[in-house]
């Protein structure tokens, strides 16, 4: 099984537990994940101050129902998910359909699909469904049946630490909270889960921190119990909506200019229709990340740009709407951004006056020999070039346009034949 | 009447007056300007030196006339103050065509349009008219009679300073020695009077001075009256041109990202067809202010660009070549810029770790009760995340390239919750 | 004759040589640039380490020839000497066609040219040839006679320092081993050697070092016996490639912005079809002073780019494809450099405060009186606006956007009327 399949079943897997910002569909979540990466598990009691938020009560749903004048189930929680506004209170009741209209969430510009709605911090209920169901209700009484429960519980997040030589982190976020949502965020939930599992085998220099927790609140409520230790944050990642055909794009950091902006920047450079965008306060949990009070280098990696599909926050965000093939495509991005945040070094040319002889140590031969290497003599030549102590690999990636892997793989070459060392 | 229809009407009063770099021309628009605005006016006597220049003689006109061989009058000074080189001395004689033609001005590529012509600093005398007019001229004998004067006198210029909470100023300036040309600059002169006139009943944090003074020795006699206090100028505009149909064009000052360059940049970035030009140092008074030695931060401001379009300097830049509307439409984009000067400041988030919580200040709902406020949403979360203290209200408008407007009232608003104060 | 004329003369002198980068060739081919030059001669002797390199044995070749089946010359170095791969050891001996061929290199894409082949540092021999020609060649045995020598000789280069007012350095390359190949380099070769004699009879502010030696190797070489000296070059040029019909191109130095840059990036601004390229360590010798060890401020200039051409390194490199038109324009483009090299500076405006007045000193009348002077009201009004001892007159070209020239004589009228001195 590819790694994008392997993804494909564990977002599948995912895909049916209806998740909120707090309650067991996160918990459920977790324990599915865990199955992949050793998660460690924090609960955050109702009532806890976390900056400006409280942690809400937690919110639990068994069942919910509308059945019609004719006794017939109108809309039922069991089908989908997404028929029950998220954060619902319990409700039991008989009402006109003029009185429930208000109730009820549609989208009348796509009228088949089922829209997803949340009231978290508002006491209130409703339904979801296809407009053109909605059309179709006779007047009549309607029987409400919301089996709900908000109570003093915990909001609940999970997150991994792999350990690397060193302790600078690249911090890799994504949000748990909404329910059958394939794109936003089965598929970056999976994408994170087998990636850190990855990971696991490897030696790395430095280390991945992975964050599941609800959007905004959670990642508040982490950033509040971490604040001491987010100096440790070299690069960061929100994830998200990273399945679907769209092609791959990346949200700049509010730096700018960090690393790994840089370096997200480089690889999409070379995918062919990739989008890059500056910063805005509008999105995911970079919105926190990125707050002036943390300000950290967090960018944020897509596919369609969360907002601007019409599946978006809606029932069409299903399995379909995402493949393996591009679930893969993500996982490899990833995989080349965190090559470059390992194998990033500035060489330091031990022979800087002329041009070193490559002819006389079979460097020549050597590049034609090992062609499957990757190197190239354009990139023997811009590594020795440019390797004068001010420049990272990632720098002269930038200014030659070569790939990042092409001149690695050459300045570990030139430095196996001792023209190269490591700047101080 | 609206403020463009009242501007229009002041230009018309404006036209007719036979203005020059002295004379009672300049002294009769200076009257018709005091009714809007409490200008000070000041005399500058011929011969005083201002840096590299001497005021020079004093030229006041009372006729001019050719009449041709039959006796009849050719042109006449009292059909178009055009029709007389500016400044043309003193002259009485008989001459042939041949001996006339030197004398006379036209543009034999419009060649029914009279063209605007001077000689501040030559002792000469000329006549301008339609090239048409020229050719049917007849041989024979032509009596020139020109009734100037050029005297010891004076140099008038008129001012005007709003003064503020503060003694920082924002300079305007228009030139006051055009004849009979409603763009080239009846429509900057009005413009400015009726500006200064709105700014008398409001209290701004800056000052504002206004120049009505001859183009190039009025400016320069004025700084060289102000050397002292140009250091208090903080912002400037020169203004001409300011009432055709074209788009809005903005010349950059000498140093190209002064506030005023970046605040006009911004109001002109959200106008159709707006025109945006690096600094030259040829155009109008924006040539002194912005010589070397003082290289004040002083742009300029004109619709249709000077020198580029055909009824420049003709009779053809007349009253109908003007229009309330685009007039009104100058007045508010100099409205609007005034506003960023005024309104401009550096707020800091109280609350800069993560987002604060909104909802529950209720300010997601002042935002849908507040949409006449302009504040959106956006603007909010703009004005949070880069309310660092590095970030005035302009470099958040650039950043966002939301409306200075927008997130300005989103920082009052967020003021008053309580969210922001002030950077130091 | 033209200059044009007259490069052209002397590059088909050179063009008949078999140059290497050892040998008599270099040695008759700086014989004739001596009859233009007074060139300095070195000769490093084989086996002088320079740097990372050890000069090789020198080659010398008397003929070279193959006879086929039928006793008949297949092909002979009397012909053409790109005949013989440059460095061929020596060889006698009969092959069958079969083992002949790993020797004979051919352009299939161009069947009808020979190719340009070198093997300095692989003891081995070949032949070129047009690739029809191979084709038809029948089985059989064949006869080849290389009467090369390879033996402890020395490397030659030459150098012409034309000594200016101070010692400060414009480094003029050109490589000199290159056989019958017009465009690259006998074209480099003789602008360079004409330029050095147009200069011989100038007192010039800078001095001007031509070097002609073998490129990689030679200048290499150059580059060790005269590290101590390297810090006096404040402009350096190698060209290559400067005969031929394609619009002027120039690849920046590595640095990208030193002087060198800013100036051919002004001429070229001004030429139709001109290509700014940036550094790349690929080319000529900019590889070797661009090294990080130097990184002086040399960049290069040729018309087409090397290796983008079908004619690059073939027979078809010929006499016909360069011409005087031509290197007369980058004889032209290389005088303009020199210019502006020779003649910046930066004016100090003796009447900062305003504008001064021109009209009173006659400059205005100046101007229209000397139009052949190239001197505009915008050039004089350009140099006094940023005449501000920051502005060298090539930055004022620069945001000015006007000719260096043009500016530069606009300086020295100012000056000649006392409103500018030089800056300290």
């Amino acid at each position: 099984m590819s790694v994008g399949q392997e993804i494909y079943a564990l977002a599948e897997q995912l895909f049916p537990i209806c998740r909120s910002i707090t309650g067991d569909g996160v918990r459920r979540t977790l324990d599915i994940l865990s199955e992949h990466v050793n998660l460690e598990r924090h609960e955050v009691p109702t009532g806890t101050q976390v900056f400006d938020w409280t942690v809400p009560k937690e919110w639990n749903i068994r069942s919910a129902r509308i059945r019609g004048p004719d006794g017939q189930t109108v809309v039922d929680f069991v089908d989908s998910n997404l028929h029950v506004v998220n954060y619902s209170t319990p409700f039991k009741g008989t009402l006109t359909l003029e009185e429930l209209k208000p109730h009820i969430h549609t989208l009348p510009d796509q009228p088949q699909r089922i829209p997803y709605r949340t009231c978290y911090y508002a006491p209130t209920w409703g339904f979801c469904m296809a407009h053109d169901h909605l059309t179709r209700l006779p007047d009549g009484l309607y029987r409400v049946d919301i089996d709900t429960e908000l109570k003093d519980g915990s909001l609940t997040y999970g997150e991994y630490l792999h350990r690397g030589q060193t302790d600078r982190e690249f911090l890799l976020s994504a949000h748990i909270c909404h329910p059958s949502l394939a794109n936003d965020n089965c598929s970056g939930l999976a994408l994170l889960a087998l990636l850190a599992r990855s990971l696991k085998a490897k030696h790395t220099r430095n280390s991945y921190h992975f964050l599941f927790a609800p959007g905004t609140i959670g990642s508040i409520a982490w950033l509040s119990r971490n604040e001491d230790r987010t100096h440790l944050i070299d690069h960061g990642l929100v994830l998200s909506c990273v399945g679907d055909a769209a092609s791959p794009a990346y949200k700049r950091s509010r730096r700018g200019d960090a690393f790994i902006d840089r370096a997200m920047a480089h690889v999409l450079g070379r995918e062919a229709g990739a989008k890059l965008m500056d910063f805005s306060p509008y999105g995911y949990d970079e919105r926190q990340y990125c707050s002036p009070g943390f300000n950290l280098p967090v960018g944020m990696f897509q596919r369609s740009v969360h907002g601007t599909f019409p599946e978006y926050h809606t029932s069409a965000d299903n399995l379909d709407f995402i493949s393996p093939e591009h679930l893969e495509d993500s996982f490899r991005i990833l995989t080349d951004v965190i090559d470059i945040v390992e194998e990033n070094w500035t060489p330091l040319n031990l022979f800087p006056k002329g041009e070193p002889q490559l002819g006389k140590r079979g460097l020549y031969a050597a590049v034609g020999g090992q062609k499957s290497s990757g190197v190239t003599s354009m990139a023997l030549l811009w590594v020795l070039n440019l390797a004068d102590g001010q420049h990272s690999l990632l720098s002269m990636a930038e200014r030659s346009n070569l790939p990042f892997k092409e001149l690695a793989a050459a300045a570990i070459l030139l430095s196996e034949y001792g023209l190269l060392t490591a700047a101080l």
